[in-house]
């Protein structure tokens, strides 16, 4: 397999013996100005020598973001204290993302297109940044990036810098709506901007390193839920320049033709763009995208006007370019274009060596800067022309803003779905299947601005309702036996966690709303995923020019403490923990005790902005507690006593035992408890605390929602036993009350990793937040109460050996369980 | 698209009426008893009945553990008393699986290979339990499954019960080295295990369900890494049984052609069985294994006698057969076999519903148990024949209890490798790149049992010294300018997170060593593979015949406090918080803050057995603190006093306030501090106290590891003020030490959120944890220091907005920071 030659043609020497300067070893070379070949293809002459300035001053920009801090536009020599002291950022993958750009332009100027860019390649910001400045945008959202020189000296100086924008794209990034930060989910943001944007093109370059990620191995399936009467389009770019950091990619060491079937086998029809000779790279990057787009419109066009639903080969381009493209090819007698080498700062030594320094500029006149940039050190007439205009710039266009084109959701009024609640916990409903209801309406009410995605889940997790006015959207081939399959169907369900994740990131990040519904051990398989989807949102809060966008939306059910026939490897908690170190701005957490306050947790949750909006319910039947009009109460408050719970107890008085419960099991076992103590120890003054916002336990001043000490005192008393039933690991409720008063007073039962084989109640008294455990907690704890208590302490001992004994022998939970209801009226 | 028909042939109605009982609507019919036909192939008459008994006891076992918990062997008509209470679990996958593990039999008995069987599509439990208990294991293993009828019903009664096993692969399952719970991971775990095994031959089942994930779809990759002179097989077998829990699969719903196409992409040469027909089925199979095994065999010997090292084009297996195959074709008016509906539990009413009940005796009966069992419910002794001798036997090969086959590590004295430490502070090392010193040695000691992966990170942690004496495992091509590429190299280096982590784990799954390391915030996107690895070690620990395996170790740098052009993305030390939510028999965390202890620790885990060592240091140049000795005996305690930091400090003195650190900027920023404070201050006592090993924190009961109580006050006092420079988020060091009597006085800083562009020490001020702020802490908290250090306290102030000016003007660090030595000598 034979690599690719520089773009200035045979590696030669340069005027300037830039060799064994400040004692490093061998030859330094500049990169020759290269000139346009006369290559036949769609561009003339002309239009070639246009779109070879456009990509050569996006480069030149780029290089100058890694490198100067002064003197931006070489009018004078260059000299050491131009360049920056630490030189930090990445070229590598810069110029083939130029390329990709400029072409573009060629594209949206000829058809007029609304396209938006995503930059797939690990730490491609110089580009983008550099194509953002080119088009004015950079400097219509940031004042002191003035469109000249001035303007051009900051942007240089803000890259890679601190206090600026970091080396990938990220929110500071005109026209950016996809975070380069970690890689692998270029093309599920790309397909889920597309959804439901019919007239929106996605140019989404695909790193061949980011390629070897499984989320991104696994993404190119994505098309087949992308409906051609009714999305846009994504044209994938892979951006094949062979290395990352330290070494080749897999995609670019195997034979093309397996690279091609691989491609063709994802349902594909890849065209390969290949070479290092600028024109001849120019010509065949043209003819491809002009195919590419002409098949597209033909796909689209046959799908809108002739109602054609056969899945299209979508077309996609090979960009097999040398990494470093145009940078020197030899840096201390290492090859370095074209090289794992040119992967970050090809000149490492540019300022403190005077050989690298001339190897610099060099390479920056290279590009020719004095044809590209007027006197003032704006991009001159001829660069400007070549840019769209306005919105239609790639760098402005308010897809890429998602919070600006948000139109609310309409929501049926969710009172009306909610379940008649007679008497506390009298019936059963699951939650899960409530809400689904309400979405069903939400989905029907809003036919193209909101989605439900699961990995085959949806009515595993009993939302199937929805699937009673919509199917699944689904555009390969369907099975005789298949149901609920549908080419316009507003679920998305396929087996990745990844592609249900990234695919509605991208369509919130576009301004589209939605709910993703998981098992919920299994969402930690998107834990990374999440974590930078709340740093984009926290750091692009921070960004004046971004709007909010819709929150991000779990549903997580098959939840911990019910796992008949799964076992441990499906009880997994523990994404709460991982949410709540994300910022507070971003954070919430809700764990609804039933179908109501599931309801209007969820309505809360659709309404708002910005927000990742954690839901954990249950789908199996359990007892309906709060009527609407008291869950609207209750979940406006996130946290209150139950009186009718406890012993008609009210803020003021003082009990002598708080019972905390938060999430559905652990409210029931809460509930059963308190009702043993009522029966039986009828002197003890019990309180009932319910948790639905889990951010209430924060101090006020670590989270918005944080309750005010004195709320959280009045709540919890200041030095009463708090016993503590809680869905997840337990130390998570200290780690957010460890600063309460009445911290040491807490003992919190929760869910502790011990591997075997379950049925619900099993379950939950492996864990010791069975209903017996809790009354002996409080016998335990409540002061000079052991004594009187004895006999039914060991009854509760008692009991809860036969419970177990029965769960192991008849393989369901004891009638007593599983028949208990809640014996006391609301009054 | 046709689907497939069922194994019996066109559904026909049954003798026994089932219809609307139970007030259920529609036909149920049992399958029709099925004859083999008279199909050409390599199977004689006689093997192909033989095979076809061997499938037929395997299925029938697999549906009595769904269904049975007495009558196994319907000596008796079957009663609902028979019928388990609840039914769970699952068939839809199990016929293809039993399919291929009879066929993988016939080849190991005609080959003598050394096979191991791995089973990716979820919920396949019942499958290998059958497969292990015809085989004899299961009754070796556990005695109360005995060989016989008694044995059968027991066998039958544990699947999906309270205490019983689970109804996917877990540790319990004989021969299973694979837990089956969170579905991707079959391949890696094949490819890991075949890694230097070079006579093993792993029959890997792939799930069509599991092949949607991403980590699965980037793993057919995998194929890049095994050399056919040095490793075994994996032979995938893609099990396109067309459905999901409610949907059809992607890959059953593309043209057969675009599947091939993907395969082949992927690098394997395919080859399709396709059919409802037992008879056509098993002589495609058996075809398509003898020659796939044939072509294994060819690619072996042509790499090991003839120094072949083209990449071969590894065979695999497309097995599309019915989802449910040989089950009831209708329930209740709907199609179940062939169909999502036959998933899991075909006859939900079987206990409850006399019409199901029949149907689940028909079905039972029509794999002919009474031809398949003797007398006293053993298999006949024309299926004992058909199963494997011993340790060749799938359900008891060695090679799945790898912990049977563990050889220890050869480790070098780290000792040696250590750096010299003059005083404390006054030499810098980058820690990484010292550890990478030993690792180099340990890789070159153990040629065939050691392996080090990285996602394209190894150089960038600074291990590149190990490829001094190998290279980087890679299969595929190499281009002109790739270097330290290697057929047989002892590390791999993919950018897939996942792949790492997966290949090790069959790595280590299979009874060698080895080494993860990666950026430290991007371990995030393994998270869920980390959960369900300790939980199968925590699971395993307590199967009796199961040994303990090497444990999985990761070496986590590039870590959050030196981001220096990265940014906002790359910070995220929350992985400790996921690893500390596992079981503390399981879970270890490591924090050395230089590079003896670096070396000291790792050292340790690598002679450690059955754990998760976290282990985080730094690559960049940093203070060296502690000699070998120093390190030896501060690492052996895992917490201690740095006696030569403080005053002369020794434990029963009582200092002023205590100085306590984990992780090497945190380390180095209180030292910082330290010494500011003992210039400054010289009348107040500080203790430092240095924490390597995390769990110490935690109190004794609740980890191995924790410090009794009396021995945390000994080291943090009881009463006396706590400052506490953390590495990750504050509030894990909360949630560790709440229950420590001094936990009111404990004041952690640790990373919060913060986004932005940032240089180290700019970084650390961020988050307040720099030597300034610490400080200030002493000066507000130690009780009546305020007056007298307001001068101090005006002056931290005042530096560290001088600091912080300096970064954002020079782009590094202010010099009084980053030329700051320790002042005092260690005396």
């Amino acid at each position: 397999m034979s690599q690719l030659a520089p773009a200035g043609g045979t590696a030669a020497a340069t005027d300037t013996s830039a060799d064994n300067v400040g004692g490093r070893g061998g030859e330094t070379l500049a990169p020759r100005p290269y000139h346009l070949s006369d290559i036949p293809g769609p561009l003339g002459r002309e239009e070639l020598a246009g779109l070879d300035a456009w990509w050569r001053a996006a480069n030149y920009l780029a290089v100058g973001q890694i490198y100067l801090m002064a003197n931006p536009l070489l009018r004078r020599p260059l000299e050491a204290e131009h360049v920056k002291p630490r030189l930090l950022g990445h070229f590598g993958t810069v110029p083939g993302l130029n390329l990709v750009w400029a072409h573009a332009n060629r594209a949206i100027r000829a058809r007029d297109l609304n396209a938006v860019f995503v930059a797939g390649p690990g730490h491609g910001g110089p580009g983008p940044n550099a194509c953002g400045w080119l088009e004015g945008t950079c400097s219509e959202l940031y004042s002191h990036i003035s469109f000249d020189g001035d303007g051009m000296r900051e942007l240089f100086a803000q890259f890679s810098y601190p206090g600026g924008v970091p080396s990938h794209c990220a929110p500071e990034t005109p026209g950016s709506f996809h975070e380069g930060g970690e890689l692998g989910y270029s093309l599920l943001h790309a397909f889920g901007a597309a959804l439901d944007n019919p007239d929106l093109t996605v140019f989404c370059v695909v790193g061949d390193g980011e390629a070897e990620t499984g989320p991104l191995a696994g993404s190119w399936h994505a098309n087949k839920f992308l409906n051609p009467g009714r999305d846009g389009a994504v044209l994938p770019i892979l951006a094949l320049n062979e290395y990352k950091i330290a070494n080749p990619t897999l995609l670019a060491r195997i034979p093309e033709g397996e690279l091609l079937s691989l491609l063709r086998g994802y349902g594909y029809d890849p065209v390969i763009v290949a070479g290092s000779d600028p024109a001849t790279v120019h010509q065949a990057m043209a003819a491809a995208m002009d195919g590419c787009l002409d098949r597209i419109a033909e796909f689209q066009r046959a799908a809108r006007e002739g109602g054609d639903t056969t899945r299209p080969s979508w077309p996609m381009i090979v960009l097999r370019t040398p990494k470093g493209w145009t940078c020197p090819p030899m840096v201390d007698g290492e090859p370095v274009e074209g090289t794992f080498r040119a992967h970050q700062v090809p000149l490492p030594a540019a300022r403190t060596d005077a050989g690298h320094r001339a190897v610099l500029e060099q390479w920056l006149r290279s590009y020719r800067p004095e044809e590209l940039f007027d006197e003032a050190g704006a991009p001159v007439p001829g660069l400007l022309a070549l840019s769209p205009i306005g919105d239609r710039r790639m760098s402005a266009n308010p897809v890429s803003n998602g919070g600006a084109l948000v139109r609310d959701l309409k929501l049926p009024d969710w009172r009306e779905y909610g379940v008649e609640v007679i008497a506390p916990g009298a019936t059963d409903h699951e939650a899960t299947q409530v809400l689904g209801g309400w979405l069903r309406d939400v989905t029907a009410a809003n036919p193209d601005n909101f989605l439900t995605l699961a990995p085959d889940e949806l009515a595993s997790n009993r939302l199937q309702d929805i699937l009673t006015v919509t199917g699944r959207n689904w555009q390969a081939e369907i099975g005789e036996y298949d149901v609920k399959l549908d080419r316009t169907g507003r679920v998305i369900e396929v087996l990745s966690e990844h592609m249900c994740q990234g695919l509605l990131e991208g369509y919130l990040l576009t301004g589209r709303h939605g709910v993703f519904t998981c098992y919920e051990a299994f969402i930690h398989i998107v834990d990374a995923m999440f974590n930078q989807h709340a740093k984009w949102l926290d750091a692009s809060s921070a960004v004046a020019w971004r709007r909010p966008i819709p929150s991000l939306n779990y549903l997580l059910s098959s939840h911990v403490w019910r796992q008949d026939h799964n076992g441990f490897t499906h009880q997994d908690p523990g994404f709460l923990d991982v949410v709540l170190n994300k910022s507070p701005e971003i954070v919430r957490v809700y764990l609804p005790p039933d179908a109501n306050t599931l309801l209007s947790t969820y309505d809360h949750c659709l309404r708002s902005r910005h927000y990742v909006n954690v839901v954990v319910a249950g789908k199996q039947p359990q007892a309906d507690w709060l009527s609407v009009p008291d869950a609207i109460a209750h979940c406006t408050r996130g946290i209150g006593i139950w009186e009718w719970a406890g012993h008609n107890d009210e803020v003021g008085t003082s009990p002598d035992v708080v019972l905390a419960c938060a999430g559905d099991v652990p409210t029931l076992e809460t509930l059963a408890a308190a009702a043993i103590l009522r029966e039986r120890l009828p002197q003890l003054r019990i309180r009932v605390v319910n948790v639905v916002d889990l951010m209430r336990l924060q101090p006020s001043d670590q989270h918005p929602h944080g309750l005010p000490d004195s709320e959280f005192d009045t709540l919890f008393t200041a030095d009463r036993p708090v016993i503590f039933a809680f869905h997840g690991y337990p130390w998570l409720i200290h780690r957010l009350a460890y600063r309460r008063t009445n911290h040491d007073g807490m003992h919190v039962r929760g869910y502790k990793e011990k591997g075997t084989t379950t049925t619900p109640f099993d379950m939950v008294m492996l864990n010791d937040l069975d209903r017996y455990h809790l009354v002996m907690d409080v016998i335990d704890r409540v002061p000079g109460l052991g004594e009187r208590a004895a006999g039914l302490r060991q009854d509760m001992s008692d009991a809860r050996a036969a419970a177990r004994a029965w769960t192991r022998e008849h393989g369901q939970d004891i009638p007593e369980v599983a028949e208990w209801r809640w014996p006391y009226s609301r009054a």
